[in-house]
């Protein structure tokens, strides 16, 4: 049977000078996701420690669905808007889970 | 006070003749070190939906200590011996967790 969630990572180049309030947003919108959407399985961000405003974000969803839904909250569509003045560069990687495996 | 997890990612290209059996044997370390590691906290690996043969791991561990006999277990040497003919490429990318949320 087809796995049916979604993967993808995110790879985010932030503007620098942004970088904290950035981060908190981010924290902000993956916290709320995964409270209030059952259908959000992942939003694992982190930032590289050699170029720290280069931003990953590994995230899962139940299926196309919750991936669809997810994107018209109104805690992502802050995210996007007060963000959008601080990401210079997005790309969007999707990708076919082999193992997801955590405690 | 700081975070004494260690998170990375590693960008591995495989020969893509040896895909299959490639993904099976990581499949088998990631399964086994969840399992039998309570330091391992997450094994995320997928392969890139448009180039399959790069594959991706979202590795965290509870401190470094976690990680240093991870990579002196059976499994994980057993891993790297039989995959040491298949992996083209390795980059290991350390990262500082912003946030890992997850169901």
């Amino acid at each position: 049977m087809a796995d049916p969630r979604i993967a993808r990572i995110a790879e985010i180049e932030v503007d620098p000078d942004q970088l904290d309030t950035y981060k908190a947003l981010l924290a902000e919108v993956g916290a709320a996701s995964v409270v209030r959407e059952p259908g959000v399985l992942m939003l694992h961000s982190s930032s590289l420690k050699d170029v720290p405003h280069h931003i990953r974000v590994f995230e899962v969803y139940a299926d196309k669905a919750a991936y669809e839904a997810h994107i018209h909250t109104p805690h992502f569509l802050k995210y996007k808007s007060s963000t959008a003045g601080m990401v210079t560069a997005l790309r969007l990687i999707d990708v076919d889970p082999i193992l997801l495996a955590a405690q």
